[in-house]
């Protein structure tokens, strides 16, 4: 096994300099997906391998491919990525760190005049936040079949703005079939979005299993009335069903410690005034843990906590799954070379479930996929503070490398 | 005392005509403040006035004054009237009966051919239900110098749209200065939009005094993070702070009972996503009782409540009182006029208190004013399903009539 070193500061510099597109006055980045933002570090991400001599391709959702040849035209590529998109209050690090670090490894071979056996994928997913188009991880997701092309194209943003439209306008509908691009690995190093790593003081990560994950709308259905000669008595305050249910989930989720997460996102009331009781109100619920029996039991202490909170507030409270992502193990194999890779570099490690969902858990569906994982400053993301330092950003980098050398070397 | 009848089937009827202007699917009507359908309602009013030979003026924030003539030009008008805006899914009654009303007053005494010894009045009030613009009573609030002009013509919508823009872009901004047009006496007939008319089966509401209201803006500040990685104690959730607020605010308002009411009418969350938890939460407070003492321990319970609720859910929770209208009784000749005129009618009548802000009580701080209620349909109202039948419209504009007449005759 070769003994490359990636640079760590070329790839902080690297990160900080994309991190000027989109950013915000807080230190973090807002590169909503197919904005001219999402535009700009995609001509970036395009220019930087292409100097790298790879050649890019874009798949008919957007997601970007770019392919290092290697010396066996046989072997399918081995592919290393994540996205560049971001939440509107995002940091700098979510998904950024795993295309650069991609980019790293590959010119840290070229630095070193090492061409592998197999060829080589970075790979730039579209809409993997999934804020402005729902759901999430949207571009992976159509890649392994999830979505049809057509239903991607045809999502709109709250401003009624279509895919289709946005990925036209910033010029990034390619001719790629979606799924055409084939390959043997798909790695992804991300930062771990929570504090374990961090508290228990390990380098790195190794990421065995994806958290199950389900989405929900729902609404809350009162009456409105006035605010000033309605008596508390005779209220049915939407707002108030919809309060008694955030605080319920947290209760739930709590009951299925330690893993099991419940979020109230998005409360929005119809026409709200200052003085008119709530009479109609949308939310949103998410659900994630690494067990689908303990996700069945959260759903089912919902279900029932929806109807004992309308009959005390004398409104209608019904939710609607339209995401269920089951729990899902990565490859052993490419969960086995991570586990080396971070020993040969004498990194400390600490097995993770993963509680975000990521493109590695739609492409372990067609492909053996691993994750990395480096620490989050305070379990920190989805937030401007988020930060991950020099050293571990390295580490994870590192650790990217040695994998797809391992299996290179491997010959899968 | 003359043995009038006011004609309640063309009460309704007109009702119903100007009903059509901005007409929802639902029944109600959406007329907001200063929209194309204001005008469209505007241009009704004068020219419903000018037929019965008023002449309409209209001052600097489009407050319409309908002044008919008297015998005896010494006297100062007895004045009638309300508001034809209405909330987003308002009713077709609210504000709307007392300004048909005073025109069906004036018909009436056409119709018989009388002209009063003072002067009559009938007024459309701009913006009182403040849902467009905040805050509500903002036309008569200006009349009485609450508001300075500079001030209300300065306010914008959440559209940037200013205040004064809107005005003159439907045309109703009158050269009459604020406050000039003098008036003996003002009455205003209302839905009760409460439900205890129609509870205890009786005709008219005798109005002695309006609640006290206190508004509030508020914050919640938490910290943004990843819904799916970071666990339920590591969250600063400010959604879960504000709920919890909402449920706090019903048991303090309850504690107050009979009359005591506290509403979250908006509550909204900065850049919401489902998959981020909360980080900053806007909401608002509307507190009303008919003692001030009691609004005082509210707040205070609030207060206390705010803090409680912060220090439990890791979020900083605040208020700011922006608007406080203290209890406040009506004139007890005014209000003695009512009642008389009920009875003269043989009207059953209850002493009500206001639980909405009313124009009318803006102008008790400088004009004798009072109120009559007639009841509310499930005493329903902000809501597009508000009703209140032909009979009930027709015996509230039938004791504004006679009332208007005893203080004529009195001399008042």
């Amino acid at each position: 096994m070769r003994n490359l070193k990636i640079d760590p500061r070329r790839l902080w510099d690297e990160i900080h300099e994309t991190g000027k597109i989109g950013a915000t006055a807080k230190g973090g980045v807002k590169r909503l997906t197919l904005s001219d933002e999402d535009r700009r570090v995609r001509d970036w991400f395009r220019m930087r391998a292409e100097k790298l001599g790879c050649t890019v391709t874009v798949d008919g959702v957007g997601n970007m491919f770019a392919l290092k040849a290697g010396k066996n035209p046989n072997r399918l590529p081995i592919a290393m990525g994540s996205h560049l998109d971001t939440q509107p209050t995002g940091g700098k690090f979510d998904g950024i760190l795993g295309v650069h670090a991609g980019i790293e490894v590959l010119q840290t071979l070229a630095d070193n005049d090492i061409q592998t056996d197999a060829p080589l994928l970075v790979i730039n997913w579209t809409n993997e936040e999934g804020s402005r188009f729902s759901p999430a991880v949207m571009g992976s997701g159509a890649f392994v079949g999830a979505f049809s092309q057509a239903e991607v194209l045809a999502k709109t943003d709250r401003d009624g703005v279509s895919f289709g439209s946005a990925l036209d306008s910033i010029g990034y509908r390619g001719a790629q079939p979606l799924g055409a691009m084939k390959m043997a690995a798909y790695f992804e190093l991300h930062i771990e979005q929570g504090p374990y790593l961090e508290a228990e003081n390990k380098d790195v990560g190794v990421v065995t299993l994806v958290q199950g994950i389900r989405w929900f709308n729902g609404q809350c259905v009162g009456m409105d009335a006035h605010a000033g000669a309605t008596p508390m008595h005779r209220r049915a305050d939407a707002l108030l069903g919809v309060a008694r249910l955030a605080d319920r989930l947290e209760a739930i989720a709590l009951a299925h410690a330690p893993h099991a997460v419940a979020t109230m996102g998005v409360i929005d009331v119809k026409e709200a005034s200052i003085n008119v009781v709530p009479g109609l109100v949308h939310f949103t619920i998410d659900l994630r843990d690494p067990s689908d029996h303990v996700l069945d039991a959260m759903e089912a202490e919902i279900q029932k906590a929806l109807a004992e909170i309308g009959a005390r507030s004398g409104v209608t409270l019904t939710i609607n799954r339209f995401w269920n992502a089951a729990p899902l193990p990565f490859d052993p194999v490419c969960v086995d070379a991570v586990r080396q890779a971070a020993a040969k570099s004498g990194f400390t490690t600490r097995d993770c479930t993963s509680g975000a969902s990521h493109d590695a858990a739609y492409m372990q569906n067609i492909v053996p996929s691993a994750m990395i994982f480096v620490p989050s400053k305070d379990g920190l993301s989805h937030n401007e503070l988020e930060y991950s330092s020099l050293e571990d950003c390295g580490a994870g980098a590192q650790v990217l490398l040695d994998a797809v050398l391992l299996m290179d070397e491997a010959g899968h």
